[in-house]
């Protein structure tokens, strides 16, 4: 038997206990984006310090002025090193009364065909899908009692809040992180058979509005229509941020998005997209965006406006005839090819200042801002880490493009010069950031199996 | 010393138990809208009844399918009757952080000039207002043994919640509840120093409208642009309400609107409300609504439009990127002149559902709709009450109009045939349905002692 023929069958006879630690780690309500959690998150990467260190990692969490940045290091292989990234925080959980159960009890549903899943607030994005990485390296380390090729480990806590923290963390120890190919588990497999490896991500940029009107809320009999009305202004604002073909109205929005190259055109024509099913899945029939654009072409190469949040005045149960002094909404806008997040941040905020009335103030935040990232599909280590997937899978892992944002995938290369190969293993229906988030058994087991035969093949 | 001289005596002499009398209601969490506080609604009842029965009503509170309503009747005296109409619940007191101590603990707060203010949720609206009407009836009790004439008193519990409970309540009980003139307290001075008798008052029709898209929340990094986002579809919808003349742009939305008649205007002019300073005392400058309109046409004679709540996705501290599964808006129409609530609300929907695309659903929600009313000023009554406050005041009373609704006024005209006297002693800046909402002890003090003079002129 093989090494890695010995390390996948240690896989397959320690998945329970494997399990024990993901729901050990799923159990912390590491919401990074709400101060009230900021003592989870610690224990959050406290706890992946000490486990990191059972495995035999050298580890530690650097403290940040946010939440802490876990770090490890197993240098004891020879050979082409790596650094592999993930994030220990997760999404605000509600509206709590839509979850089946505690979404920080982890538990294992099990449907009529026999599949499993893991469901739990975090259970996809992105705890699951750390530990398939990470068990990957305790088989090995079981198993062989090394690693195949030195492994750097980072897992930060501030992924899903726009972050600023991590970058200059990235900057300043360029030296001890730098690997010679970076490895991230936060995508999706293309479906449930087909593993994928993502070279393409759209940027993003976060932005906060809040207008203010009058000094304090005000009677709607005794002051409407004669008082500005915030809500008013802040829905005049949001209805003009796209035109009637569903484009972005911002002024030089568009700049730095070329159309498809045609060599990706042609490849994404060959995976036949289920734009019906998409949309379907989730109670949807009608695509919402640009006329004339695929959806694949709206979710993975289009950028986007998406009004994240929005309100004002009264919401509870009933009526109460107001004109609130204040209204807010958070937007976000998805970025692609050369588009520059802070040259859209720029053009937004004169495109609201534009729309504020007199009498009104408006004020801003900021929440993230990353460009859009493409990687040389043609580098050797993209090659290896499709021919393991491969093997693990029984069918060829494909190229695809991505709707979300990773930031760091882009500091990787800007900081620290690496490519990235995003191989991950939840699937569209994983409900991540929503009620009953989950993560396949099979995912977590066979993602696991991945990475082990990823980290093999890399040797070679 | 006249019977009027001793009982303004008495009210000038007995103000201190009379204000702990006042607290005590305003200690009761009576808000209507908000089913949480349906046993406040009722010890409010409770406690009027009592206090009623102590100054020798017969009272009682009468159980509706809503909140009870408090009737009470003293037919002791002969001459033509009235029926006083005042309402016991009151609005939400968020946002709570607001107030500077808690809206349900009622506190006199003194100003460098000696004057006072009552600081409470119901101070002003409408608990302070009915009280003074209250201790007036109290204060020619204890003096003369009776009331100048007949009275039936009215207190409802769902004014604030649109309820739809009280005009079956008054058609089942015209023959009890019908009198010679109707009196309201729940207006406004035209100044701190000018007593007012309100002559026209604006309808309501108030709509919450759901807009729902996915059949649950969404990342919007990998559904945006392609779904649906509810929040875009209600921000389009709201955005295109008004015109950008600042002209409600719903059609048909004008129909019944007249130009203001010549002789209303010129008293109006005559009135020199100052614009700047209404707009100032609430922090601001620009009147928003319909160019080429007077501020007090737009408050007093003019219908509205006012989104008083809207919300959609996530509010929260910080940022999650979410295409949330429904967004919704409460909105409330001012109606003047012949306006239909119904037509208006019909007309509405159509508007709303012509603007839902194709894979979103709409619901809607009514709360309360009334006509817009208007007083003959030239009955006896008017005469009589307006020569009432005079001598109360050391000056005439004005006959205005007002931006708020009083259904009850229009359903005692409709179903009971009764013209109403509504003067109240409430101040522009008395902050009712905001923080830190008070009534001027002036007000409660002088307002009783109006009601005493009122009750004497009604007799003659």
């Amino acid at each position: 038997m093989s090494d890695l023929e010995a390390v996948i069958s240690y896989i397959d006879s320690h998945l329970e206990p494997a399990l024990e630690r993901l729901f050990a780690l799923l159990r912390i309500r590491s919401i990074s984006t709400d101060p009230e959690f900021a003592s989870d998150c610690v224990a959050s990467a406290n706890w992946l310090v000490s486990d990191l260190k059972g495995i035999g990692f050298e580890a530690s969490a650097r403290t940040t002025p946010g939440h802490p940045i876990v770090v490890a290091h197993d240098h004891g292989a020879a050979g082409p090193s790596a650094l592999f990234y993930g994030h220990y925080d997760v999404q605000p959980a509600d509206p709590l009364e839509l979850w089946e159960r505690d979404p920080f009890d982890p538990w294992i549903e099990t449907r009529a065909d026999g599949s499993r899943a893991i469901r739990a607030r975090g259970a996809s994005d992105d705890k699951g899908q750390v530990m398939t990485f990470v068990e990957a390296c305790r088989a090995w380390k079981a198993v062989t009692g090394k690693l195949p090729i030195p492994v750097s480990i980072l897992i930060e806590g501030e992924e899903e809040s726009g972050g600023v923290n991590l970058p200059p963390f990235l900057k300043s120890h360029a030296k001890e992180l730098t690997a010679d190919i970076g490895l991230i588990c936060d995508t999706n497999m293309w479906d449930p058979a087909t593993p994928a490896i993502q070279t393409m991500l759209r940027g993003l940029c976060g932005e906060e509005i809040v207008i203010h009107a009058a000094e304090r809320d005000l009677h709607s009999g005794f002051y409407g229509s004669a008082a500005a009305n915030p809500n008013h202004v802040l829905a005049r604002i949001l209805a003009a941020l796209h035109d009637e073909n569903g484009r972005v109205a911002i002024p030089h929005f568009y700049e730095g998005v070329p159309e498809l190259p045609e060599v990706l055109r042609t490849q994404w024509d060959s995976l036949h997209f289920d734009a019906a099913q998409f949309l379907g899945a989730v109670g949807l029939s009608v695509p919402a965006g640009e006329r004339g654009r695929s959806v694949l072409e709206m979710v993975w190469s289009r950028p986007t406006a998406e009004i994240n949040g929005m309100g004002g005045g009264y919401q509870g149960a009933g009526f109460k005839t107001v004109i609130p002094a204040v209204a807010s909404a958070k937007i976000s806008f998805r970025l692609v090819f050369d588009q520059d997040p802070h040259a859209i941040r720029s053009a937004f905020r004169d495109f609201v200042k534009a729309r504020v009335p007199a009498d009104c103030k408006v004020e801003f935040a900021e929440y993230g801002a990353s460009r859009a990232i493409r990687f040389p599909i043609e580098a050797p280590a993209f090659g290896r880490a499709r021919d393991a997937l491969a093997a693990e899978w029984g069918r060829p892992a494909v190229f695809i493009g991505g709707g979300g944002s990773i930031p760091v995938t882009h500091e990787l290369k800007q900081a620290l010069g690496m490519d990235v190969v995003l191989a991950g293993f939840a699937l569209d229906d994983d409900r991540i950031h929503s009620p009953n988030e989950k993560y396949e058994l099979e995912s977590f087991h066979r993602g696991t199996r991945s990475w082990a035969r990823i980290l093999n093949e890399l040797a070679h």
